[in-house]
C-alpha cells in the first residue's frame, strides 16, 4: 500500500512504538505516587515536557498534555473565550475554513452569548494580516486561526496575525495540528499564545496532545477532578502515550528540515503530474502549503468514487478531512475558497509522508489519471459537461 | 518490588500490551477514512465497543470511548445535569466520599445553579438506601455514587439505589473507576443509567476508558468538533489504546471471580495482621469491600513517612488517593467516615493485584509493623498519647 493520507494520522514511529512499550512495562506507575515507581513515571512526564516545549520554543510549564488535538483547541477556546468575558469581551475572530474542533466550539459559544467573525479564505486558502487586523474591536477576546490547513494544507501567515494580535491586545490561538512536527515553530517569534497539537499527526501515538498557553494565561478546566497538569486537567497521566510522543516530536524535529526539502520536490511534481488532467484545478495556494499536502478538484466525478478505486489499486487517500468523511455535504474547506458544490465534491487529498519513494508519486500520477478517466466514463455530469449542456468551471 | 497500589494505576497485562503495539503497528488508519487499512480500523473499534458492552451487560452503542475516567465522571454528570436543567431539575444528590472527578464537577455544577446534597457515608463507608429515597424531591436530576470507593474500597448497594432512582424517574450515574473488571456488574440488573471506567484500573492502557450511557440518554459533548464516537466525543479514536483496554477488560472479566476469592482471603489475611498492631484501626465495613483493599489508620505517626520507609523496603503503597497526593489536607474520604484530622494523617491503602503471593503478604504484615513501631518512637503525638497528655482514640 501506498500510504497518501498523512493528514488524516500516521504511522507511530519505531522509535515512539519502542518508548510507548519500554514505558508500559517499566515506568508504568502513577505519577502521582509517593514510592519509587511513581516518582521515575513522573521524571519521565517531566522530561517530556521538556522535549515537547523545546520543539517549539517554550517553556516546560507552558505545556499541558491533553488526549489529542480536539480537546486542546476546545480548551484553548474555552479558555480565552472565559477571560475575556470576565473584561466583558465576548467577540472571536476566526476564519471559515478551520477544523470543526475549532468551529464547532465557536457555535457553542455563540449559543452562550459570544459572537464570532469568521474572516475569507479567498481563492488560495490565505487569511490576509489586514483583514484580522480590521475586524479586531474593542470586544475581541480572541483571534484564532489554524496554522496549517488540514484539507488543503495552506500555511497561514501566522507571525504577522500573532503580531497584529499582540499590539491590539488580544489572545491568539493557532490550532497547529497539521504543522508541529513538520513546520519550524517558535511560539515566541511567532507570538502565539495558544498552540494545539496532536501526536498521531507527526508519527506518535493516538489519543494523545499537547496544549501549549503562554505563562500567565489561566486555563479554563474541561475535565474536572484530580490535581493533575498543574490542576488544569484532571486524570492519570498516559505516561506510555506522553514519552512516545516527546520521541516522536523529537524526532520529527531532527528530520525536519529534510523531509520538508524532499516532500516539497515530490509534491511538486504530484502538482504537475496531476495538473496534465483535464478540467482539473489544485486547491490552495502553490507554494505556501505543506510540503506533505497536494489537494485537487477533478470536474464530473464523485471524490468517494475516486478514493475506492485508488484502494483497490494499492493506494490510500482521502477526498479531505477523514473528521467529517461519511457526510454527504461538501468540504467546508473547499467551499470556503470558493469552489462551487459540484466542483467540491470531486476532490482528492494526497497527503505524503517520510516513506514515499519516486516510484510511488509516479504510479499515483499514473492511477489518478487512469481513473478520472474512467469514471468520467459513466458520469452524468461529465457528459453533460462535454456535450455543452453544462459549463466547465475548471 | 512489591507493588500494592493498584488503585493508584495496575500494570498493563502483556495481552494488553500486545494489542496495543500490534495495532499501533499494522491497524494504525484513521477509523473514519474509507480506504482499506482505516475501514479495518474501525471494525477493530467496533470489535471492542462490543467486548467492552459484554463484560458489564450493555449494548455496543450505549458505550462511549474516552481518555479516561475523569472525562466518563465529567461528561455523565453535565449531560444528567443539562438534561435536567431542561425540565428545571436543577438538584443533584451524590455522597461525601466521592472521587474528585465527580466532586468538583458537582461543585462547578453549583457555581452554575445547581443544589447538590452530599449524603453521609457513616461510619462503615456505605451509603443507606433509604437515605438515597429520603434525598429525592421532584427537582432532582441525578443521583451519582460511585460504585466502590478508591481509598477505603466499601461497595455501595448499587442495584438498590439503581432501583429507587428508576422508580424515582431520576437518572441514576455511577463511577465504576474502582469496580470494572474486579466485580461483577450488569448495568440492566443493576439499573445504572450511567457508567464511568478507566482501563488503568484493569491492567488497561492509560488515557483510556469509557462512558456507558443507557440508549435514549443523550450526551452533552465535553470536546467538540468532529463526528467521532456518533458525535458525542470528537478526536480520532485511539484505537490501539482502545483495543488494549478491551483485552484487559475481556482477560480481567474471566478471571474475576477466581481473582477475588483468592484476593480476598489474602486482603483478610492483611487485615488480620494489621488489627494486631495497637492502636490501629481498619477504614470502612470489613466484607463489603473490594476484594484487594486494605486501608487502615495507625494513631501517632503520618502517612507519608510510612510510605517513604515501606518504600525503601520494597512496597509500593499509599495513603489514599494518588490523585490527591502532594495535599497537606487529609483525605476527604477518611473525614467522611469520622476519622478526624490527626488519625486521617495516618493512613495506609494497601490495593492488591493478581501477582501478590502470600509470602509477599506476610512480608507487607512484618514490615509495616516494624515501620508504625519504629516511627511511633520519635513520634511527639505518640509521645503525648502514651503519656496520657491526649486521649486515644483508636
Amino acid at each position: 500500500m501506498i500510504y497518501a493520507d498523512n493528514a488524516a494520522t500516521t504511522r507511530m514511529s519505531e522509535a515512539a512504538i519502542h518508548t510507548m512499550v519500554s514505558l508500559a512495562q517499566e515506568t508504568w506507575g502513577n505519577p502521582s505516587s509517593l514510592y519509587t515507581t511513581g516518582q521515575r513515571a513522573k521524571e519521565v512526564l517531566e522530561e517530556a515536557r521538556s522535549a515537547v516545549a523545546a520543539a517549539i520554543g517554550a517553556e516546560p510549564r507552558e505545556i499541558l498534555f491533553t488526549s489529542g488535538g480536539s480537546e486542546a483547541d476546545n480548551q484553548a477556546i474555552r479558555s480565552a473565550a472565559e477571560l475575556g468575558k470576565k473584561k466583558g469581551k465576548t467577540h472571536i475572530i476566526s476564519t471559515a475554513f478551520e477544523h470543526h474542533a475549532v468551529l464547532h466550539t465557536l457555535k457553542k459559544l455563540e449559543s452562550e452569548g459570544f459572537t464570532v467573525t469568521l474572516l475569507p479564505v479567498h481563492e488560495n486558502g490565505l487569511v490576509v494580516p489586514e483583514e484580522v487586523e480590521a475586524a479586531i474591536t474593542d470586544e475581541t477576546a480572541l483571534v484564532t486561526v489554524m496554522f496549517a490547513n488540514n484539507e488543503i494544507g495552506t500555511i497561514q501567515p501566522i507571525r504577522e496575525i500573532g503580531a497584529i494580535c499582540r499590539a491590539r491586545g488580544v489572545l491568539f490561538h493557532t490550532d497547529a495540528v497539521q504543522a508541529v512536527g513538520h513546520l519550524p515553530i517558535d511560539v515566541m517569534l511567532d507570538n502565539i499564545d495558544l498552540l494545539s497539537a496532536s501526536a498521531h499527526k507527526f508519527h506518535g501515538p493516538k489519543g494523545v496532545g499537547f496544549l501549549y498557553a503562554r505563562k500567565g494565561i489561566r486555563l479554563t478546566n474541561l475535565i474536572e477532578g484530580g490535581a493533575q497538569e498543574r490542576g488544569r486537567r484532571a486524570g492519570t497521566e498516559n505516561v506510555p502515550g506522553i514519552g512516545a510522543m516527546a520521541t516522536a516530536l523529537t524526532e520529527a524535529a531532527a528530520g525536519m528540515s529534510e523531509s520538508a526539502k524532499r516532500l516539497s520536490a515530490l509534491r511538486d511534481r504530484l502538482i504537475a503530474g496531476l495538473s496534465e488532467i483535464p478540467h482539473s484545478a489544485l486547491n490552495g495556494d502553490a507554494t505556501k502549503r505543506l510540503p506533505s499536502n497536494v489537494n485537487f478538484c477533478f470536474e464530473g466525478i464523485e471524490g468517494e468514487s475516486l478514493l475506492l478505486l485508488l484502494d483497490d489499486r494499492g493506494i490510500a487517500a482521502s477526498s479531505g478531512s477523514a473528521c467529517t468523511s461519511g457526510s454527504l455535504d461538501p468540504s467546508h474547506v473547499l467551499l470556503a475558497i470558493g469552489r462551487v458544490h459540484d466542483v467540491a465534491h470531486g476532490s482528492l487529498r494526497l497527503s505524503i509522508g517520510d516513506d514515499i519513494t519516486e516510484a510511488d508519486v509516479e504510479y499515483i500520477i499514473k492511477n489518478v489519471k487512469e481513473v478520472v478517466e474512467y469514471l468520467r466514463g459513466f458520469s452524468p455530469i461529465w457528459r453533460d459537461l462535454v456535450n455543452g449542456k453544462k459549463a466547465f468551471i475548471l
